[in-house]
């Protein structure tokens, strides 16, 4: 590219650019940090109220992206260019657009999208929400609200922007290796750092000293506190920042275990957020001496007070009669999740809303796309219906006195409907005569009425996770930028978040009108339409799917389409168009998984497959935008995606120096926790469980061996670069890489399957040794770790039990396979290295057993029926499933009526009775007697033979007549207490029927 | 001032500047630096032979110049604005000028000064030659010649401009405080970083935790070498940088003594040759790629090969008979000492040139500034006079043949001398017969033979410290840019530095005619004038005195004018205007020692005494230039010192917190010398020392209480804040501070005194206690520093012994005061914490001799006289002293040559005799004997009672006679051995009685 800013020449631009904006221009820290954000400049500087603007590079270091140099977009160090916006001016967005403007990046010829992306940072004790900005499908920009630093709010919020700059330059300069970027008219960035990203990849990867880092780090950690102790904040702070690279090298070593992971950030949480406490005290004491700086305004924020006078109501009078109702929320771009709740959301609310105020329509539309959600009903009438409400007022008799005149009563109750006592009327009502108002309410206009329900009908829009932005304090999904009112041709001006609806909206950016004046509703729709913005979801949807469909088919790809992916990219754009991008044939050597996993998770691209299932080496994308310079955007698309595949390509290659079986020491340096030991350890349990298990579940013996040698392997993938890298193909990389090393394929699957399934829904252990390993797996980390008293509490679950657990129960219910969580929880407690106590291990059985519990009520089984069941069953998943699934169907018969009352009153009448009775067949003295009990021991064998409830409630039914006949013709208490045992005798035998089954008397109605 | 930039853009507008130059902009480091040097970016690629430019901010941290932001200029963190060059581009200077001018700076308005300042790194292993740049008395920017790091010679050498960015925001936004600094047009500097000041000047100066930053110490020094054993020079240079500020941290706490620095030093300088040495090995492997990337180039270097043909001889044809001869070197600021030494060593060498060469001329004058060196010969002649030399050839007898045919030895003779042999004559020679040819030789033109001579004569100048800068690979005490050569109007080239000489000089920097071309020698006298340059060394020097008095009468000042200053002054200034700047009364309260150390030392001001010897609150600076905006100049040079009192005020402030006596114990945290212990330990030493030789050498009792009490305290003021800060003030420092704790003067006095004289030629104690202190502290470091051996090697004198050697001599010396070296060695070893062996000691004692005899010979005393004198009292310098003034006087006598080898035939005879033979008097038997005897026996008591040499050879010289008449007449080796042994005893004695004055046969002669 003739003309493109050197990498120099970038960063200039951008601090003039910013300065010009009026952001102070500050320095990179003298500390090695991973981020811009960890600057006082902006870690400090977030907190408390004083407004603060600034701009600054930070080469930022992050030990575990170090590729020795050979990766053409992973480096240790990269340059951040960093931005606070404090507070938010109303248009960082644009402002940011700009910024690229200034770069020299013609906006329209790429496809630039906010692509939703949460951040937090555990050791910093802070978070926000906002984007990844994408040029043409590579990050180039964080865009974040912070909501959260040191664990205070924040309060206003501050924008944080952080550009990538490689990337940029890489995207200006049209080369895609950073080693190739021009840094100045002379040198390329390759030329002045290529050599540090090779030492320093060596270093952090292979040479630092694990002991001394740790010592360190703990040096640097007592300093800290020291500091914080003095009130030095940013001494303090510099050493949270010395930390905090320390533990990122010991990271990068593979020397931090979970639980020391856990304990370190902790430890880092607490010293960041002892450090906001103390910076913002510091300022408080100072009296906030900014607070008189001004601040960065993009577009006018309106206070809370001057609400009232700024809205221009639509005078009554100019109303049509019906019109089409236009109400848009423009926002910055929702993440797909959010727009979809938000849509499903109004789509209630909208409908209510209008239905409470009495105005008709002919139809209401809830359309919406990434940038905005918006309402159209059509043929609104102008004004309510009118209505006529009728009050009921006192009796007839104590509303007028002998005289006839109206008492106080009638007085009081014709004033507080604004009627004259003549005005009311005499009215039967429920037998008796009372005095009734009868209001007359005529129907308001909907300028009267609309304008506070439409801004309740936003306010009333709810996400998971929400955000704050500017000083009205509401939050959303995103910051909202403007509202658009229109009523036919006549505003309808409403107030949130600062702003007041009006007929301004816009349309996609970069667009040459990218702010539009609306005339009427109808010319929304037409504004839309002629940027190629499609509002209705479901129908950008299935033009997606119809462009997508066809790109596959132009290379003779499977049509299929991930439905699920397609949903989000639906949410992800407004204007679709779909391009095809491809990548080097030779990635395809790669494991599927991890290709699709990138193309898909990452990238959001639909991955193309032959008619055989096999992978191509196409991908499709879907812009935002229409359908020039697509060969721009492909080709960015298409630099990202190599890159992302050489970087695992990069991960295989060093792994593929080590067999995993050789890892499994490596393994030692992974601590799981430290009363556990390391995973080198738990690798070892697991081992020694599994073949304990596999014997128990009765393997053949060619599935034993395969569980034990998978069980030796199933964690040393853990320590492989892939792994470390791509976390959520731990057991897929196992199991790609056993084969390479010459394992059966039954080993290899049974290493990934050990961790299946990986989610709520997801797939299942396709072996049985899979599943034993898991069990073993599950089952020690559940057992040591609550012997570690490291059970769940409240949201606080590090280890996953919640998921080991669930998994656990799951797999067993799937396979059906018969065990006893009791007994298997003793063996496991029997091989960890300290004492499992009969309380931990009833802790961990009552816990298991919950999530199970949980399970079947969310699978819609009646909690009584589940908890009757779990009582007797719960050590055995599988079982306990078809004994709920049976005792539910039962419970829903009609003959349930009559089988429950007649079992129960045996339950009842002996379950207060500690003493177990022998029934004495010659104290036998009554037929119904004989009978019963002759049945009864008949039906005793039937269900013990089978085991399920279903024998043993048909017997039981089949038993009615004679318990009845029993208890009708049999004193069970007679004096003799030798007849009364008896008869007692007899009926525990039928209670004890349900022992192992279901305890009945859980039921309702027992 | 309005519109003057702020800080952040006074940054950015040095970005642009150096970009357009050609600079790579690069970001300041993610590691605590002390200076921008360290950054890689100028430590590693200034090493090795490609090219590099490059300009970066470097915010650098110096924990000890932290003060708590209560000083308007000291910070612990300033930023610097860094330039690399390399190679030289030719014109750095000029290059850097138009920088300040691009900020806005208007050069003609202030005085801008290149102050000699080297510069060398211990840690780095680095050093190089250069000046600070002065704004009006302000130093606003280091800039260097680098000439080595890491221990490498630096090939090609690097300029390093390093702007102190504070400093200049403040001269352009004309305010003094580092806290009014804009920064923006909403923040101050202060706003941004004050908080910062004082939070690491606490946790600096007070809290950090020594123990625990001693062990980061060790651990990063070992992650240092780990790294570079495995190559890693990144990695490794990070750790020394880590190393280097935790030792600067320790060092503030004030937790590093001599030794342990020196240690740590030698430790960082190894590990940051290695890392040099490994940085430089690896882009050699890499073939040195950027070998081939473009340079910066000012002006054009001639390389060797092309300087012939680019010389434009004058042709002979032109010249005139005679003409002024003018040559200047024009240079880069010289050193005032090199200017001194240059104008020196040209007046030897001009002189003995033009007479060499045979010229003709009226007068040579030798001219000199700070910028130019110049050679003025009035009416030198344009040719040589002729000459006749004769050469003697063979005798005549051997140059004809009989045939009278000249032999093969005329004709070799006549051809060698480019004669035939009929031109040779005959000529008697030395008594003989020789052929002898004539040769005339006609005096050659200037044109011929001046260039090469002048080139030899600018190669001829050499300086105690010189350095290189391009490729020519010459050295000078700084650059020379240009050089002129004119004979009247005509110009007379000659080559050096790659330069050739012509007729373009350069006036007064920023005149409007900087650059001139001059029509002949008296346009360059003219032109100078009119620039104001006073090129005459004597004459600036008297114009300058008058200035400054004038002024100091102004003010009703003493006229009287330090002549050292005055000729420094003098060799700063081509074009000296002097003015008069005040600093506030307050500042009068500091100790004068403080105020004129500072004025003197650092600024080159002349301090205002008033009649009764009182400091004003005034000061004379002389600019260089003229007296247009002199309030500018003057208002920058008070800011200066203000601050710089306001500094000394600050430590003066916080010292005041502890009385000296209180800040022993705190001398535990200096060590001394790991074997020796601390400083308190050395403290108690002196104390004890000075108890004992305090008696010994006859102090009355109340001067020995004197003693005793500033021996106790002399050594409390090395943890003042005032002392580390101005190291030089030790002792007198100690004066005030004694006498602010309320104790007496002479107590005071002697603290200060104890170290006195502190250099060659200062000032000697004053009082009898201070002198006794002095002996016992540096008899304590010489005697136990020996046992530590830490003996001074070559240059290496860490710890400074040969001048307490000297001191100690001299002081003695000077006092006239008595002493046996040996027998207080043998005390103060005593005293030590380790026995100190007689070999020790000896070697001791020895040194210490050693630097006396230098002395006296320094002194010009006869080296056999010193010798003869120390052979015997060498133990006692004042003795010896006399002993060497009085024998030096007898040598020089003419009695001496008969006094001398009288006594010497008495030693002679007798000194291979070891055996000590008794006179009886029974066994003289002739007169002579009994007459020397007698004689002998009264000289001897003579001697004994006086001791000196003056005695010894006046009976000596009485006893000649009698000598002469023994030895005439009496045979002394009588073939009696009695009467033998008896003559020989008389021979003896006579010869004893130098014994402790001097061994007269190590006198010349003997």
């Amino acid at each position: 590219m003739l003309n493109s800013p050197d990498f120099q020449t970038i960063i200039m631009s951008l601090q003039s650019f910013w300065a010009e904006e009026g952001c102070l221009i500050w320095q990179p820290y003298y500390s090695q940090v991973g981020a811009g954000t960890m600057n006082p400049a902006t870690f400090l500087r977030v907190l408390g109220p004083e407004p603060w603007n600034v701009a600054y590079v930070e080469p930022s270091v992050r030990p575990d992206d170090g590729r020795y140099g050979d990766n053409p977009y992973r480096l240790q160090q990269h340059y951040q260019f960093q931005i606070i916006l404090k507070p938010d001016p109303g248009n960082p967005q644009e402002l940011y657009l700009q910024s690229l403007q200034a770069l020299g990046i013609d906006l329209q010829e790429h496809d630039i999208r906010f692509v939703e992306d949460n951040w937090d940072s555990p050791a910093l004790g802070a978070w926000g929400l906002g984007w990844e900005v994408w040029l043409d499908g590579q990050e180039i920009t964080q865009f974040t609200y912070f909501q959260q630093a040191g664990g205070i709010n924040l309060e206003p919020v501050s924008v944080e922007i952080t550009y990538g700059l490689e990337r940029i330059a890489m995207a200006l300069q049209g080369n895609y290796n950073f080693r190739n970027i021009q840094w100045n008219q002379y040198f390329t960035y390759g030329d002045v750092n290529y050599q540090a990203e090779r030492e320093h990849s060596i270093y952090y990867f292979e040479e630092a000293d694990i002991d001394r880092l740790r010592e360190m780090y703990g040096l640097f950690e007592k300093e800290a506190d020291l500091a914080l102790n003095k009130g030095l904040v940013l001494p303090a702070h510099d050493y949270i920042l010395k930390c905090s690279h320390t533990f990122n090298v010991l990271d990068t070593r593979g020397a931090v275990g979970v639980t020391e992971r856990q304990a370190l950030f902790g430890r880092m949480r607490d010293l960041s957020h002892r450090t906001a406490e103390a910076y913002v005290a510091q300022r408080e004491k100072l009296g906030f001496p900014w607070l008189e700086k001004p601040t960065i305004r993009g577009r006018k924020i309106k206070s809370k007070s001057s609400e009232e006078e700024q809205m221009n109501l639509p005078s009554e009078v100019n109303l049509p009669e019906t019109a089409d109702l236009l109400v848009e929320i423009g926002t910055e771009e929702l993440p797909a999740a959010d727009l979809e709740e938000a849509l499903s959301q109004l789509k209630k609310s909208v409908q209510e809303t209008i239905n409470n105020l009495r105005l008709s329509f002919d139809e209401v539309r809830i359309l919406g796309t990434p940038r905005r959600l918006a309402v159209h009903i059509r043929s609104l009438s102008s004004r309510q219906d009118d209505q006529t409400l009728v009050f009921k007022g006192p009796p007839s008799k104590q509303s007028f006195d002998k005289d006839g005149n109206p008492t106080s009563a009638a007085i009081g109750f014709a004033r507080s409907k604004g009627l004259d006592t003549k005005d009311l009327i005499k009215k039967i009502v429920d037998g008796g005569e009372y005095l009734v108002a009868e209001v007359h309410e005529k129907g308001q206009s909907i300028s009267d009425i609309l304008p506070e329900k439409l801004t309740e009908l936003v306010a009333g829009i709810h996400f998971t996770k929400s955000m704050r932005w500017n000083e009205s304090g509401v939050a959303f999904s995103r910051p909202i930028r403007w509202l658009v009112g229109l009523f036919g041709s006549t505003e309808m001006p409403f107030n949130y978040a600062g702003l007041t609806a009006g007929r301004a909206t816009r349309g996609l950016r970069f667009s040459s009108a990218e702010e539009y004046s609306l005339k009427n509703v109808k010319d929304y729709f037409s504004f839309l339409s002629s940027q190629g913005i499609i509002d209705d979801s479901d129908e950008r949807k299935q033009i997606i799917k119809g462009q997508v469909a066809k790109l596959l088919s132009s290379v003779k790809a499977s049509t299929d389409i991930d439905k699920n992916l397609l949903s989000e990219v639906n949410n992800l754009v407004e204007a679709p168009t779909a391009l095809l991008g491809n990548f080097d044939r030779s990635h395809l050597e790669l494991p599927p998984e991890v290709l699709v996993g990138v193309m898909k998770k990452h990238q959001r691209y639909f991955p193309a497959y032959d008619k055989e299932g096999k992978l191509m080496a196409h991908f499709i994308t879907v812009r935002n935008g229409d359908d020039r310079h697509l060969d721009i955007v492909a080709r960015g698309n298409e630099e990202v995606i190599q890159a992302r595949f050489a970087d695992a390509a990069f991960f295989m290659h060093e792994d593929n120096h080590h067999k995993l079986e050789d890892l499994i020491p490596k393994l030692d340096s992974l601590t799981f926790h430290p009363k556990l030991g390391s995973m080198r350890a738990k690798s070892k349990r697991v081992y020694d469980i599994t073949r304990k298990i596999s014997a128990d579940l009765g393997l053949s013996a060619k599935d034993k061996k395969v569980a034990a040698r998978a069980a030796l392997l199933c964690k040393a993938d853990l320590v492989t670069n892939l792994v470390a890298e791509m976390t959520s193909l731990q057991g897929t990389v196992g199991k790609y890489y056993a084969l390479r090393d010459g394992e059966d394929l039954p080993t290899a699957q049974a290493i990934e399957d050990h961790y299946l399934p990986r989610q709520a829904g997801g797939i299942y252990p396709k072996s049985k040794p899979g599943l034993v390993v898991g069990l073993a797996d599950r089952l020690d980390s559940l057992v040591g770790l609550f012997a570690a008293d490291m059970s769940p509490t409240g949201t606080k679950d590090p280890f996953g039990l919640r998921r080991a657990a669930i998994g656990l129960v799951q797999n067993l219910m799937q396979w059906k396979v018969d065990f006893d969580l009791r007994k298997d929880i003793e063996l496991v407690s029997s091989f960890q290295p300290a004492a499992v106590s009969p309380d931990q291990q009833q802790a961990c059985f009552n816990f298991i057993v919950g999530r199970l519990r949980n399970i079947l009520l969310e699978e819609g089984y009646r909690y009584d029926v589940v908890n009757a069941v779990l009582a007797e069953q719960g050590a055995n998943p599988s079982a306990a499933l078809t004994g709920v699934v049976e005792l539910g169907k039962w419970v829903e018969k009609d003959e349930w009526s009559t089988i429950f009352p007649a079992f129960s009153r045996c339950v009842r009448i002996t379950r207060d009775i500690s003493k177990s009775f022998k029934v004495k067949p010659e104290k036998l003295i009554m037929d119904e007697e004989r009978t019963l009990l002759a049945r009864v021991e008949k039906a005793a064998s039937v269900i013990a033979e089978t085991g399920s409830i279903d024998a043993f409630i048909t017997q039981i039914e089949q038993m009615v007549p004679d318990i009845d006949k029993f208890f009708d013709n049999v004193l069970v208490i007679d004096k003799d207490s030798a007849i009364k045992e008896n008869r007692l005798a007899i009926l525990q035998k039928i209670s004890a029927m349900s022992n192992g089954l279901a305890d009945l008397s859980l039921l309702e109605g027992f």
